[in-house]
């Protein structure tokens, strides 16, 4: 497994870079030009990957694809996602990278996994569904056998079917439920001027995903139509956060989270058995950080428990929500030590650095996630603006888990060109590409935030050995244990193999 | 002169702290967090900055104002500068920074200096002022004893106090020329739909000032009205990129570069005479990117001439224009390596790195302009996604020209939270703010793009020192002798001492 034989080569060409360069007067050599251009390019992510003579012709089509879609107008990383889609959709590259097989997913929410087309055209046709508008022109579903309660927010609730039977044009009605089930809407500048709003628009879909996902017997199906969807776009494994919020039955009665995890446990397992390529699903029990530490400090116990009893499929703890709006890390310390005081150990996969407030708080969250040994880093986005963190995650080989869409879309930049993960991938910082919201962002599976990753964050310079690098990194920075990294990383370039066989014999 | 004596303290601290840190298990120290914390603060721009009781005074003062204004909404470096301009100038941190002594200006282009407003209401006031109007929707003036001849796209030039004389509402006219000669809009979104657009009315701005203040009579004037709002905004010394030229009169009789430089000289003397507390200016002679090698070969040599009979004024050479749309620098080592091959030197000053393609020839420009041994690089917006040339150039004290506005308003990025000088600022990389063109950009002086840094891209962690080092970074980078850079420096200290005590006793 050659996933980290070469790690140290772009220091060590740094140094020989540094210590070559005389910038005297007088003319530049263009062999030492020539010297200094490789050595940055063997610093990227990817930069050191060996390409086979067959990975070469293919690498040379992506470039000449690359170079006659950057002097395309419009430039679809320029633009917002909502607008740029259908241009992705038509990219050659879009479709090449569809077919790459990508390792793992490891940045996902386990309520948006799915196209919001499936939800509404599937599961909101089934019996017993009922629909709410609230006060804040979103919606709420529910299961129920009988009437629901009217409750704050929702005094009356709708008959799906009955609601759908009296419309003029039911279509029409389906597409606007789609449309409150993601962000996705024609003009996202106008709809989001600012990030609050983005953000309060982006809990709501949430509640209304929640009512329709957390039925119980909806949750199997939804589970596998989610993994269904990486699947087809060659993702081989996946980690998700996960609330493990408790399901509910028609009846109104709850289970209990033992058996949300065996509801995970078996769909992933009946998956697995139905597609022998696909390693399977493992789970960041996740928390709010919008709770209290007391709740937080139950969250982590619960968090241990678990993994002690479902060692395979429970990876680690995590705090999700808006950081800006939220509490800093460092304010849950007394929970988040809670691990090392019991003497167990609880892997973490913190979502940090996702703020464009340099200097707040909430920016120190990186620092703090490190100091917490974080074993990945999600999102990262102002990970740039702290060189000595920087090193520290690169030292202790800490990932980051980048997700330009969800980015873009919560609008922390505009143009991808400017994404920070843009930093980190020139000089060879361990990064993933991740969708973290699909439903929510109206992608599928990891391709789109490839192709922004590669197209639009890498620029020209990045290549095949780049992809190669972010799928082997996706296995490489796994919550698996080395065995499974191993057996994943075999599927995986076995897949790759006939992948590049497929385009170039 | 204490401008450089620290330089190496953020390397040794940053190296204690990858030695200190073991991040293993358990809970994190508190003490360490925090030096580990001091260390991040101490290696930005400004980080080992020592400021005296006073200074720390208006510091909390500051930080506590940048506390409030980070919280407003809107947030004015989030938005478009033409949008933000009037917030800005609201802004309690803004006032503060025009009154700061800011040092030098380094990169400015000689035709954008002043304000539009004063090129309308005094120079086009001016007698024998003719206008014509371009197909492509621009004008274009001139000077002339006599109807000027129709040319290619000015056909028809009308004399401008007849033409205003007879038009219904003569302010609104004058407005309708201001706007002709900036970029300035209420609406830069529309207007401005890609880079190209932006660039096509840049380029054609210059050419519709150039009629005004290439007019012999009225360039003197301009230039000291020029250095009048640099003055105005506290900065003592300006550089100033130059085509040189020549000025014509009305007679259409056009005077040769000597000309010209000796009104710059001429201009300078008498400025700095009637204001002892202004330096003076120096010429970096520029020359188009769109030239023919053969052509910027007689640039090249040209600039070498001035420089030996005019060595006060002349500070070096540069290529101008849009880099996206010209050759790259290596296209034209021909020319760029003429002075070494002559035994001469000539200093660069070369524009290098104004581009958001990554990986295309132009983004070799920066490794390039350090290959021909630049002593400042201008813009290097593209410079943290090259980490080996961003190392080569601290090494070789090669500052960067940081310009927000100018990258905002060319369509670089919109938030300025994004803009790449945040990763060269945290990391204490050599940077200087300046303005570009404030005639086009609509700015002042310096200090709208001094408040982007400030306030946008340093944000919550910018403080006194960062402003301190910055302005004495504009004496250190600047092409000053060592004596001259020495009086500058004296003469900012003592102009700094007081903007401290007339804030605080
Ligand atoms: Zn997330
Ligand atoms: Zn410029």
């Amino acid at each position: 497994m050659a996933l980290s034989s070469h790690s140290s080569l772009p220091a060590i060409l740094s140094m020989m870079a540094l210590v070559l360069v005389h910038l005297c007067s007088g003319a530049p050599d263009p062999r030492q030009r020539e010297m200094l251009m490789q050595q940055e390019a063997s610093r990227k992510t990817g930069g050191t990957v060996a390409l086979n003579p067959a990975e070469l012709q293919l690498n040379a089509y992506l470039h000449k694809l690359k170079v006659q879609e950057m002097a395309s107008v419009p430039f679809p990383p320029s633009m917002h996602f909502f607008k740029a889609r259908p241009y992705i959709q038509q990219s050659a590259i879009f479709k090449l990278l569809r077919k790459m097989p990508k390792g793992a997913a490891l940045h996902l929410h386990s309520l948006s996994l799915v196209s919001a087309e499936w939800l509404v055209r599937n599961v909101t046709y089934r019996p017993h569904c009922y629909i709410c508008f609230t006060w804040g022109g979103s919606v709420r579903f529910l299961f129920s056998s009988r009437q629901p309660f009217p409750t704050y927010n929702c005094w009356r609730w709708h008959l799906l079917t009955s609601l759908r039977a009296s419309m003029v044009d039911p279509a029409q009605f389906d597409n606007s439920l789609i449309q409150n089930l993601t962000l996705f809407t024609e003009d996202p500048g106008a709809a989001y001027p600012s990030e609050d709003e983005v953000w309060a628009r982006f809990e709501e879909a949430f509640h209304a995903l929640a009512g329709l996902v957390t039925y119980a017997p909806v949750f199997r199906d939804y589970l596998y139509q989610g993994l269904e969807e990486f699947y087809a776009d060659n993702v081989m494994y996946v980690e998700m956060r996960s609330g493990l919020s408790r399901m509910y039955e028609l009846d109104g009665s709850i289970h209990d989270r033992i058996w949300s995890v065996k509801a995970y446990q078996d769909v992933s397992a009946k998956f697995s058995a139905e597609h022998p390529d696909f390693l399977g699903i493992r789970i960041i029990v996740s928390s709010h950080r919008i709770q209290s530490v007391s709740t937080t400090k139950s969250a982590v116990k619960g968090a241990i428990e678990l993994q002690k009893n479902f060692p395979e499929l429970i990876a680690g703890f995590d705090l999700v929500g808006r950081e800006d709006d939220g509490r800093p890390l460092w304010y849950f310390r007394e929970a988040l030590t809670l691990p090392a005081q019991l003497g167990v150990y609880l892997p973490y996969y913190f979502h940090a650095g996702e703020t464009d407030r340099q200097g707040t708080d909430v920016d120190a969250n990186m620092l703090d996630a490190l100091l917490f040994n974080t074993s990945r880093i999600g999102h990262g986005y102002a990970l740039p603006h702290h060189p000595l963190v920087k090193e520290l995650a690169r030292k202790n080989g800490v990932a980051v888990e980048v997700c330009p869409i969800s980015n873009q879309v919560l609008k922390l930049l505009s143009d991808m060109r400017n994404h920070p993960a843009a930093v980190l991938m020139t000089e060879g910082h361990p990064v993933v590409i991740s969708s973290d919201d699909p439903t929510l962002f109206g992608t599928t599976g990891l391709s789109y935030d490839f192709y922004e990753a590669f197209v639009g964050i890498g620029g020209l310079s990045a290549n095949l050995g780049t992809l190669k690098e972010l799928a082997m990194n996706s296995i490489k920075y796994s919550s698996l244990s080395t065995v499974r990294k191993k057996t994943l990383y075999d599927m995986w370039q076995k897949k790759w193999d006939k992948f590049i066989s497929d385009h170039y014999q």
